[in-house]
């Protein structure tokens, strides 16, 4: 599956509304063993208007990610004033621990590709011009196992993720909603879009 | 202690049941400290017919690890059509974390000695030809310290460990079971065998 | 804030109980975004008569950690003969994994700056003469961003840490009182104070 929204890929409502409604039909396809995500353009997701869309979330949602070392990984939400959403605040630290999770969500500071592969937030690096084909490598190998066996092992390592995930989200989302109101959100919305650091008055 | 089965150290009951056994003499031993557990042979465990018996599990019971760059860590449950076992879907997410245990048991991938330390799966590398002096001057820095507070200390950090791989272990039989009598299984066995790809039905 | 007690700046329950006030009052300070906790002196916690007093555990009770090469974290509690206190069991495998912290713990290992942040125990590497200014730059990352998004983000991640760590405090407490009337302990203060391996009874 590809995102055709080049060069940035903003994500909205309803990108990931087809996204989930595509996922759910090849889930039913007994012939699909494994699916790639993946984005036209420069990069997954980008942007000079990058404004906590949730790009990061929705890669870490998937079970494994490729990434060049150009790749950068950024959850830039307390610059915006904001509390990170889309379950980050679960999916994150259940990637790279709860430390370097708390670096990335406290600084909002991106992450290259050779970072992300040390920490464990991507599983392989590979160069710009190999990670299509590298990404396919990935699913294939998955793919090729018994299809019964990847099913049940999978839910086993995920165990309740699913139910924890919408759990957060809906914290998160009580967070995002009270910060929202806030004057610093909207400094900080104004701040990111002038590439200046935002003027905080705490309200 | 030492596995006298070279070249390829095969594990079946008998040999888990005489290492169980074993530990628990010797764990009523006041004078014993540590235990250095390996293998006759090339390596811990090996095989070209290796078939997702529990070398890695076992492996993974210990308190500590050391491996040669030479040493293969793998589990090929996927591989032969059969859910992973011996309480691994608890013990390798707790010792690599979930993401590079994902990756291991969804893809069965080898992976090589220097992955293994810097992943947390081993704790030391050693050159083959230091392997056991290494090991050994491991045990001996567990072993100087004052008993009680190695055991009470040990205790603490291992929690409810054991109580949570027995559960997590029954778990794991139930799905063993179920996919033991999938067609799947039974090519994948083969499969492996004959060294190529299975040719998976998804029954 | 800096702790004036150099060259080791040994600490006791004076100068733990001035931390916390300090804290709490600077918690109050609106104006206060973040705080920078340093020590005079060669290093943050050191000296020859290191003997398990909570150096690492209140290195750990941070946000953030800054560590020079030259940095040396240790929890030598074993050779001593007691269990790990201020709450380190708890902390410690949160920041490095339950496989990291029962080697340092097990052994009492010291582990230098390079392999502390490789392990996630310290956030960032400086060269000594460069430490100050880069732990005032991350702390004055953290403090450029919106401060209602900070400590609500900061408040999911941490999630229920403080009562965890109290909980935890308490069962170490317990057993550092039993084994503090052991011969063991006695042995190994001697022991550590003249720089050689106790001579353990398990007792």
């Amino acid at each position: 599956m590809e995102i055709h929204r080049p060069p940035n890929n903003y994500f909205d409502d309803a990108l990931i509304r087809n996204l989930a409604d595509a996922f759910e039909t090849l889930d039913k396809d007994q012939a699909c063993r494994a699916i790639l995500l993946a984005a036209e353009g420069k990069s997954f997701c980008a942007g000079a208007n990058f404004q906590s869309r949730p790009e990061l979330g929705l890669a870490l949602v998937a079970d494994f990610r490729v990434a060049a070392p150009e790749a950068r990984f950024a959850g830039n939400f307390v610059k915006i004033g904001i509390h990170p959403g889309f379950g980050l605040t679960h999916t994150l630290p259940r990637l790279i621990g709860p430390q370097r999770a708390t670096l990335m969500l406290l600084t909002g500071r991106r992450i290259d590709g050779e970072t992300a592969v040390a920490w464990g937030l991507a599983d392989q690096l590979s160069p710009l011009d190999r990670l299509r084909a590298d990404a396919y490598a990935l699913a294939a190998e998955v793919a090729e196992s018994a299809p019964l066996a990847i099913i049940s092992t999978r839910a086993t390592l995920r165990d309740k993720l699913a139910d924890t995930v919408e759990a957060q989200t809906r914290h998160e989302l009580r967070e995002q909603s009270r910060l929202m109101k806030t004057e610093d959100h909207r400094e900080g919305v104004k701040a990111v879009a002038e590439r200046r650091p935002g003027r905080f008055v705490g309200k």
